[in-house]
């Protein structure tokens, strides 16, 4: 697939090209509009013409992801005019290859028959990817167009749920029997025009199917062509099952230096291979994700999507942040009367809330990372706790003394700088058992820690630290 | 080197069974301190060291990068009873492997002689990943039983600062001439044992050494052996030159779904080559950094790290915050007297602070990832100022009205309501205008907006947020 041209180092020009392309498009355009003679217009309707002709070439020349990476970046309309010069064999390897938000968009602007087309150009497990942004009709025609074992295969690529080995994998395998020699596989191999990509290794099988072993294609080549394939090849490689965490795949992926594996059913029956730019593009998908999602967005948004659209991307947790916001409010509210009568207490708890949320997030993130790669036990939850409750006292004297002695310089009252360091210390106490505590309830619950963990303890920072200090303040100041 | 054993679903048993097998070891000990009779010791004796002789076995049966993961996950003590029972001729890989916290505790636990063992081990290119960590004498005695070709490459590696292509690269490539034909090539590779791992292809090199172009193994092996190589390589690869950014190769790897690519000087010789796995590394560092310094931590923090070592690894962050903090609090402190006239001013600034706080780090979230994707030009940033400013007056009113009406329902005050809804729609243009320059400017001026973005749009619309609230009420309430 991926025709290895010089193209990486001149991606920028490329883009470069095709918007000073698309712009002078643009203002030809802009000329035909405006009053002319009719000679004019002729010529800048060849001109028009000339620079739809260039920009063609030019996208011709491109990899496909060099297109899908010139998609992204354009505007809606621009994206558009692009988009209907890249021939059409093209259209399905870049609609994998663009993000899904600049997927829609072009989805959006084809019709069913383009749409089957595009699709029809791609291997099962890719149209399967493709799959949940396509409309029904489209998935029907595709069906229709397959051989009865794609369309098995397309059945059961679609059927994995996203975040199993199965959406990984692919049917790309070279397979061979386990009672062959080196010579005969070579001599197959021959007959083929060329290996799929990733190949590094075959998948040796016995006659009902079942995995054996692997026979590195390296090792093909420096073996007596006479051997046993037995004899060469490594039996129990590191396999997956279908329905086997994606995660899990890609962390045996890292630290085995896989570049690809073997899926087997239950019956130990090779069904497809995991290869590492699959792994990859998970592996970035993922920490995209959580990454979006720390920053409080749903999804990946189109750089140029509309304000509407942006809008609805980001309202839900907006609507989660202000009903927190409404209850840090109301429990301000509680202490209204303190506050009036020492409005000192307003300006300095925010500090109080603010310190314990920023070592709260601190606390959370090292446990989500420790959860993400296994390695909290029941047995060291228990030392962690100690801990990070070790950490949040030690933290607590020295930063609560540093807004002890702010708080007395600016109000020259030694009490109110007590306060202060006596609420520093016990909210950042309630900072790391809940930052311990928060993420490993979600994970007991079955839910992705990563996702809403600072959301949450933000609020309980927020809410809990604003009632230590003006509980404090209250009891002891006013 | 990675022997792929069927070690992938086991990890989690074999820590299991480490965990086991140092508790018994600690309960015999436990015994053994205790009151008894000498053969009672006797017999304690022996099972300890049988406890040892199991665990040694089981250390032997895991690959290294699975006693690294178990590692991690072990408190400092019987991480270091672990590490002395690993096979010395392992701990080079291992030290690799683990993260930076755990490997600066495992090396304060090693001897010079040691650890210039471990590190004579591994390939130069390792030794370099691991020299920042080891003393200044270790290096010193793995030069000295290096061969004068290893010396140069080590030096090499060593010289590529930690974000360039020449830090991933390994000088493990197999070349060849391209005067030759297919059948010298496989009569060459015949003669090695084994191929470097991850070798997809060969590099054709001319009698300089400069890159010609590039042999896929995989096309050696359905090609007629009379052909010559010229006849059969790919032209004009995807290069690399050693001081590229690291991060412009990994998206290379993933734009073309890459295993190995060539890295060449700037006379276009061939110096090393860039793997998949490299790059898989590489990426997981940069995004788990990414992580962190959101999260407010300097760096991977050894789970179970003393208290004095979490403190200080934390303790940047909480200054930077406590700084913004006490800004906060003195802007809160210019309004006190509207605050001691109207105390309902102090249970809703937080509101308007913490919804811009979180608009402003959606708007930055998003920036700064299309400007890690490259995706930002001066062309577009202009309609990217626009759009967010769109989103943030159309939030400002939704949002505004809802905490508007908030305010009215809670206080009767219809003039506080709208204060609150101005306040918002003004605080949320200001989220929305930083959220965008922020990270531009940052980026303008060559620092990563990655680091810190969140931290100074959070102190903009806090400080910010409380000014245009209290000012508001100030004016128009009080």
């Amino acid at each position: 697939m991926a025709e290895r041209q010089d193209i990486h180092p001149s991606v920028q020009d490329s883009l470069q090209r095709v918007t000073e392309l698309l712009h002078k498009h643009e203002l030809a355009e802009g000329h035909a509009h405006g009053e002319q003679g009719p000679r004019q217009e002729l010529v800048e309707t060849l001109m028009h013409k000339l620079h739809f002709v260039e920009l063609r070439k030019l996208l011709d020349a491109l990899h496909s992801a060099d297109i899908a990476y010139v998609l992204e970046m354009l505007p809606l309309e621009q994206r558009l005019m692009v988009w209907n010069l890249v021939a059409a064999e093209r259209e399905g390897e870049i609609l994998l290859e663009v993000s899904d938000a600049v997927r829609e968009t072009l989805i959006a602007h084809m019709d069913e028959r383009e749409l089957v087309a595009a699709a029809e150009q791609l291997d099962t497990d890719e149209i399967a990817d493709l799959a949940p942004d396509l409309p029904h009709g489209v998935i029907q025609g595709v069906f229709k167009a397959l051989s009865p074992g794609e369309r098995e295969q397309l059945r059961a690529a679609m059927s994995y749920p996203e975040d199993t080995a199965g959406a990984l994998m692919d049917f790309d395998m070279i397979s061979i029997r386990d009672d062959v020699t080196v010579e005969v596989v070579l001599r197959y191999l021959r007959r083929l025009d060329e290996m799929p990509d990733h190949t590094d290794q075959l998948f040796v099988v016995d006659r009902t199917g079942r995995l054996e072993g692997l026979l590195p294609v390296n090792r093909l080549l420096v073996t007596d062509p006479g051997t046993p394939v037995t004899a060469v090849m490594q039996p129990e490689p590191v396999k997956f099952h279908p329905e086997e965490k994606a995660q899990d795949a890609a962390n045996a992926f890292e630290r085995y230096d896989l570049v690809s594996a073997p899926v087997v059913d239950g019956e130990g029956k090779l069904v497809g291979r995991v290869t590492v730019n699959a792994v990859m593009d998970y592996i970035r998908e993922e920490t995209e994700s959580d990454v979006l999602s720390a920053g409080g967005l749903r999804e990946g948004e189109d750089l140029f999507a509309s304000v509407w659209k942006s809008v609805h991307n980001r309202w839900a947790w907006l609507a989660v942040n202000l009903v927190t916001a409404f209850i840090a409010s109301r429990v301000i509210g509680l202490f209204e009367e303190s506050i009036a009568r020492l409005v000192a207490l307003a300006a300095l708890m925010p500090i109080v809330a603010g310190i314990s949320g920023n070592s709260g997030n601190q606390t959370i993130t090292m446990i989500v990372r420790a959860l993400a790669l296994g390695q909290i036990t029941a047995a060291n939850a228990r030392k962690l706790f100690a801990k990070e409750i070790g950490v949040s006292v030690l933290n607590g004297l020295i930063w609560g003394g540093v807004v002890g002695l702010f708080a007395f310089l600016i109000y020259r009252n030694w009490q109110l700088g007590l306060v202060m360091m006596g609420a520093m210390v016990l909210s950042l106490m309630l900072a790391a058992v809940m930052g311990v505590a928060v993420p490993l309830v979600m994970q007991r619950f079955g839910r992705d820690p990563a996702l809403g963990s600072s959301v949450m303890i933000t609020a309980i920072t927020d809410s809990g630290g604003f009632f230590i200090f003006l509980g404090l303040a209250t009891v002891f100041l006013v």
